[in-house]
Parts: C-alpha cells; sequence; structure tokens
C-alpha cells in the first residue's frame, strides 16, 4: 500500500508540474495569437515597406534603404540590441526593359512579355534574332542535340504539374530548367534560352528568378516568358517550326556591394548563449515589389520581437530575428550569418525561416535528427486549435539552411498554404494588396509560439 | 494449429480485400483530384456567371437566367438527368441606392457607406433623421431603455472579435445585431437601426445580409454600416453625443415569385433509390457579384457531376447535385427540397453542403449521430494527403439542413480555410478575381471525394 502511494505520489508529482506547465504553455501559446491577430504591426509595416520602399533586389538602393528602414522598426519595437552584419552581395541589374518578338516566317511580329533570369548575361546591343526550338525537357534536349540546337535559342516549356497538392512541388521539378537550362542549351550550341515562367497561373506576367551558369560552357542570354507567351510561343511553332525569335536585353553584373543581414535580439534571461534565430529574407526581384517573396517572411520576424516585449514576456533563451540580405541570387547574408555564428562558436538551438509567402499558416517543416524531430513534435497539440496540424513536412529555408551546413543546427519552415504563391511569385503581381492582415498574423504567431517553446525547454 | 491457421485465414480473407479495398478508394479519390486539378470546369463557370450573369437575389431576372444557365451547364456536363423544382421565393428589392449622413451638432455633414439590411423596410421618401445612440451589445440596449432609445436611430457597434481562428465563430457572435437587432431596438422605441457591418477588415464596404423581423412589434427601417464609415460615427459620437444620423432607404416588399433549385443527377448502379445530393447556394445578395457566397458552392456541386462523367465512374448510389435558391433571405429552396424528400418518401444518405467561399478546403463539418461520424472518420486518411485533416467541424450548411430536420439526414458542410472569407462577405467586394482556381477545384474534389465514398459505401 505504501509503495503504492509513493508510486501515485510520484507519478503526481511528475504529472501534475506536466500538466500545469503545458496548460501554462496553452495560455501563453493563446497570447501570443490573440496580441499578433489584434494588435500586430507585421501588416502595416509591410504595406509600409511596399509602397515607401518597394522591390529590394540586393545592391540597390532599395535593398539599403530597406535595410535601414529594418533597423529602425526593430529598434523602435525595443529590441534589446539590434545590429547591421556586414556582408558583400552581388550587384546584377537588369538594365532597359527586355523585348522578346515571335517572328514566323512570313515575318509576322508578335510579341510577347519576357525579363531577364537572374544573373543572365546581356544580349548583344542590337538583340539576337535566330530560330527558335521548342524542348520539353533535358531528355528531348539531349536528343534533340547539337544537329539541332546549335545556333538556335532553346524554349524550355516544361509547365508546372498541376496534380501536385504543395504547389513547391510542381516548383521543385521545373524550376531546374529556368536554374541550369541556360547552360545545358549552351552545351549543345544554343546561343539563347527562353524558359516558361514558374507559375500555376495562366498570366501575362513574366516570373523572375536565379539561375547558375556552369563556368565551363559558354554563358548565353536567358530569359523567362510569361505562360500566356510560352502557349502562343508553342501553338505558332506547332504551326510553323521555322519559327524566329527576337530578344533584347541588357542586364548586366556590376562590381559586389557592401550590404547587410540586420538583427534584432531579445537576450535570454536563464541561457542568454543559447540562441533561435527566426528569419525571412529582405532581398527581392524587382519586378514586383518584394511582399509575398519574402516581405512577408521580414515582418514577421520583426513582429515576433513586436510581441515579446508588448507581452512582457522574458524569454530563457535568446530570440534572433533576422532580415537575411541577398536570398535570391547569392544567399550571401544567409552564408555570413552561419560563417560568423561558426567564427564565434556560438550555440544556436534551432532557426526558423518563413519564405513562402504570408498565407495561412498549416504545419512546420521539420530539417533535424529524428530524435529532435520527436521532440518538436510533442508540442503538436498546443497548435491544433490554430489549425496547425502537420509537423511532416521537411524543408527548412534556404538562408538558414547554411546553419544547417556548418553548426548541424536544426532547421524549421513555417509551412503555409501553397495554392497562391506561386501565381505572384518572382512577378509583377507580388503586391500588397495579395496579402490578408489575419493569414499573415497567422504565421508571425505560428513562428512566435514555436519561438516561445524552444526558449523555454530548448530542443 | 489448425485453428490458429483458420484464423489466419479468416484473418487474411477479410483483411485483404479490405486493404485493397482501400487501396482502390484511395486511386479513384487521387484521380478525382488530378482531374478537377487538370481539368477542371469550375473556375471557367464561375468566370462565366459572374461575368455574363453577376448578381442573383431571389426573384430578379438574374435569379432567374442563372437557373436556365444552371440547367443548360449541367446538361452539358452530361448528368443523367436535370430538372428545375419550383418554389416560390420572397422578393425583396433594394430600390435606390442608399444614403447615410452623419450630422453632427455643428451641423457638419459627412456621408457614409451604408445599405439597407436584407427584408428591411424602406425610410419615408424624404429619409428620416434623429438623434442615433450608439450600443456595443444588447445588454447595454435593454440598460439604456425606453427613455434614452425612444424616437432615436440605434447605431450598433459590434465589432468581430479577432481572436478567433475560424471567422465563422466571430461572425456567429456577431451577427445577432443585424438579424435581431432592428425589433430589439424598436422594442425600446427606436425608429431605425445602423449596424457596423459583419467583417474582420477595415473597409469601405457596407455589407449586407438578412435580418428577421419579430412581428408583434414595430418594423423599421435597419441598414448596414461599413467598419471604416462605423469607426468614425463612433468617434465623432464620443465628441459630440448629440449627432444625428439621416437615412433614406427606398427598398421593399413585392409578391412572392416562383423560382427553382435546380437539380442535376447520375443515377445509381446497384442502389438507385439512396441518394447522396451535395449543393451550395445558387442566388446571391447584389451588392456584389455573389462569387464567394455562393457562386463557387454551385460551380464546385455542378463539378461534381463533371468529373465523374468525365472519369467514366459510375456510382452504386444515386448523386444529386442541387443549386438551392433563395438561402440568402428565405431558405424557401432547402425547405422545398427536403419537402419533396419527404413527400416521396426519399431515402438521403447524406447531403454536402459548400457555402463558405471557395477556399483551401481543410476539413468536413459532420452535423449527424455520433455512430455516423465515426463512420465518415474511418476515411479520413484517405484525404490527409490533400491537406484535409479536419474532421471535427460540426456544421452542415443552412439549405440542407432542412433535410436534417425533416428526415434526420446526415449533413455534411465542406469546411474551408475560413481568413479571407468575411472581407467579401455580404459586400461589393464579392467578385471574381478574390477566387483561386486551384483553392476552388481543391474544395470540390474533397467534395467529388467524399461523395464517392458515400455512393461506394452508404452511410
Amino acid at each position: 500500500m505504501k509503495k503504492l502511494l509513493l508510486v501515485l505520489s510520484l507519478y503526481g508529482f511528475f504529472l501534475i508540474p506536466c500538466a500545469s506547465a503545458q496548460r501554462e504553455d496553452s495560455i501563453m501559446i493563446r497570447k501570443i495569437f490573440n496580441e499578433a491577430l489584434k494588435n500586430g504591426f507585421a501588416y502595416t509595416w509591410l504595406q509600409d515597406l511596399a509602397a515607401n520602399i518597394g522591390a529590394r533586389l540586393s545592391g540597390s538602393s532599395e535593398a539599403e534603404k530597406a535595410v535601414q528602414w529594418v533597423k529602425n522598426q526593430m529598434m523602435a519595437s525595443l529590441a534589446d540590441s539590434v545590429w547591421l552584419q556586414p556582408c558583400m552581395v552581388p550587384h546584377w541589374v537588369r538594365g532597359e526593359k527586355e523585348i522578346g518578338k515571335i517572328i514566323d516566317s512570313k515575318n509576322t511580329i508578335q510579341q510577347v512579355p519576357v525579363c531577364a533570369l537572374g544573373r543572365s548575361v546581356a544580349t548583344p546591343k542590337a538583340g539576337i534574332t535566330a530560330t527558335i526550338i521548342e524542348v520539353h525537357d533535358f531528355d528531348e534536349l539531349r536528343r534533340l542535340g547539337e544537329k539541332n540546337i546549335k545556333g538556335k535559342i532553346v524554349f524550355y516549356n516544361y509547365p508546372f504539374d498541376q496534380t501536385f497538392i504543395n504547389t513547391f512541388d510542381a516548383y521543385s521539378e521545373a524550376v531546374w530548367y529556368r536554374w541550369a537550362g541556360p547552360s545545358e542549351a549552351a552545351r549543345f550550341g544554343a546561343i539563347a534560352t527562353v524558359c516558361r515562367s514558374m507559375t500555376n497561373i495562366n498570366d501575362d506576367n513574366p516570373h523572375t528568378g536565379a539561375m547558375q551558369y556552369n563556368d565551363s560552357l559558354p554563358k548565353i542570354p536567358c530569359c523567362a516568358i510569361s505562360t500566356n507567351g510560352a502557349d502562343l510561343l508553342s501553338s505558332i511553332l506547332k504551326a510553323d517550326p521555322k519559327t524566329k525569335f527576337f530578344l533584347k536585353m541588357s542586364c548586366q553584373v556590376l562590381d559586389s556591394v557592401k550590404s547587410y543581414n540586420v538583427i534584432g535580439e531579445i537576450k535570454g534571461s536563464e541561457h542568454p548563449e543559447e540562441i533561435i534565430t527566426v528569419g525571412g529574407h529582405l532581398d527581392s526581384w524587382e519586378t514586383g515589389k518584394g511582399v509575398s517573396d519574402d516581405g512577408t517572411g521580414v515582418v514577421q520576424a520583426m513582429e515576433i520581437i513586436h510581441l515579446f516585449k508588448q507581452l512582457g514576456i522574458k524569454p530563457k533563451r535568446t530570440i534572433r530575428a533576422v532580415a537575411f540580405m541577398n536570398e535570391e541570387n547569392g544567399g550571401m547574408g544567409g552564408a555570413k550569418y552561419a560563417e560568423q555564428a561558426k567564427l564565434k562558436n556560438e550555440k544556436h538551438v534551432a532557426a526558423i525561416e518563413s519564405d513562402a509567402g504570408g498565407f495561412t499558416p498549416y504545419g512546420f517543416g521539420l530539417d533535424m535528427a529524428a530524435e529532435k524531430k520527436e521532440r518538436v513534435k510533442r508540442w503538436k497539440d498546443l497548435f491544433l486549435s490554430y489549425n496547425i496540424w502537420n509537423f511532416e513536412l521537411s524543408h527548412g529555408g534556404s538562408d538558414i539552411d547554411h546553419l544547417k551546413e556548418k553548426l548541424n543546427v536544426p532547421c524549421i519552415g513555417l509551412g503555409v498554404d501553397s495554392q497562391r504563391y506561386f501565381d505572384l511569385h518572382h512577378a509583377a503581381s507580388d503586391t500588397f494588396d495579395k496579402v490578408n492582415r489575419r493569414e499573415l498574423e497567422l504565421g508571425a504567431a505560428a513562428m512566435g509560439a514555436l519561438v516561445y517553446l524552444l526558449t523555454e525547454y530548448g530542443l
């Protein structure tokens, strides 16, 4: 009997504090969500960023303005400290508005919306005109080979697979034609590439994005064409395979520029040396306003500082909100942050990134060792009433990936409803009016809640 | 040993067909989603409906055009049969554009966006002007009583509670001021009411919606005011409690009109007498275009006929896609459908409704007996890879509610992401450009998959 009592008492000893801790966590998470939904700043910040700074390609004056803007807002949110972390970034400029024209064998000319891919070289000043050949995938490119490709422009027409539920899966599959397509085509003597835009919708916006040259192959100019333009080009080519394409682009790489990550910190009260990083990237393409990619991630990270300060939460571990520079065309900000973390022998508990738009959150991607995943998943029930249920997503984020590579830091990606993201991605349509305040704040609160648990318990 | 073998063999006998049936169901559901996402018609239909018919208030010529339009599209989708089910509907008309003005005690006049609530009586032709008194809830109204209310206009200023994650919970709480507010105010001698719009956002659109007079009390004119207008009015009243309000509305109730539910059917191959109903409502308010409320539900129901026919699925039980008439201001279509079902002694397995917008689906509301709920929940795993996970929602739908009341039919509501719905609800902003094709088709496919399982297994 005594033994039973002892067992019960021990059971009670462990159970009650545990249940009570969970209740307290649940209350705190509710507070974080309530504060974000009622009094959050993220939406107003985003509107200000979009309206008064706009697009922010690395190396541009807008990117530098944005650095100061984030710093000022973080200071106004009463972060314990805010600083700029210098990093050199590439400075690619688009130049004049690009021109693309379909010229059929009867010399009928139709202009179509195109834009240079990030890092592309220019065409000759007068533009280039050549026969254009449609290629559906790399296999077809190889089958066609040099005898069919040489001297021509290659038109990659690989549409998004609409049957993927997560649109990032369609992107992951198709993006290789944008990223590696130019050099692969150059391998067979192509003189330029035109790539179908990476989007789920039929629209008239060319969607830009980074490409990467293979240094052992000739660097040829490469552009994206709107999906409507791609469909038109494809239908014209079917009827008239001798159709030519005219492309004129004046983009160029200038000297690298000194830029910055912006870091705002709340020092941990018990384990200040243990750091939880939460961030998004501040740079953006300049085709749109850089709102959903990734102004949303930046203001959500800033919101976490703001929420913790507003609620008077004194985290046990250190929180760092980071606006990373140069995610789009270089990743130099993320690399620098990890490099400095390693150099200073910092202890990073985990890093969280939001870079999939400010849409309704539904889960987290856990990119970490299995036993750490299980630890995060133990918190799952705390998120269910916020419709955040999926802890089986895998991706962390491209800025925080460097922390994983260099320091094996557990990385977490905010998983949000992906249906609308690629409608806007890297295009003129990436504007403020596409963002819903509640969706944006739910994402901030979801990350805030997870940051809170990580500051309380570590990982 | 023999017994063990027998057990194993029986186990195998039951297990293998069961696993294989689940595999087949999973394959069929994947086909339904793929077909919807690749070749669905719902989005194009919705665009057509919005552009060429537009808003469709019960009794209007647009509602009648829409009836014929749905019938024609269902026939073109090769439904086994399509018919119109007559029902009498109320015919309320808004009349001239309503005018609302704030007149402070210095006679400064500011016009604010207002619109009549559905069923409201008109003001006198010249409008009415009276002192306006702000009331935050019914308790305050009662406390103020006749001595403070009589002869005045009551301004209900009950904002949405932003902390609800599901915005329908905020609506359910606030909507009583729109629905019952006018008669409650009339009880204390008010001569009109102005109700803060039912929305999560600050905008300049008044959001209309139905109200219900208490027949034992005077019928007073009642309108909705935009949330920005409500905030302005509230701030003016704080500084200047003698502020008056001018309201002019010419709405009226005309004679009831014969209208129709539109029903498209695929006859069941094994149990044709067992019916699964899936629907949305065809009528809409005329402040916007009636797209998200509830053009989306109608085209999703139509899509199910289309998908089954395209995929050559011959359902074992009968499917009926129904475009219900008059959900917004009477519910006569839903009532008629249930009444006829009862009269004809029809056997209804289940009814599904989509009336929360064409947003990303995440679950189903199961409004049925506990043991039936459990049966539906056994299918949960089949939906998880489509991010449909929550089978704990409770609401069915207001059109199918009549089937539940009259025949105890299990009712199911499609649960979709609710963050954006009340931005558009019953307002000028309910237009086609707010709909995303993939979100809309995911909703159609989710219902299609559930309809498929119900036709295969009953409930």
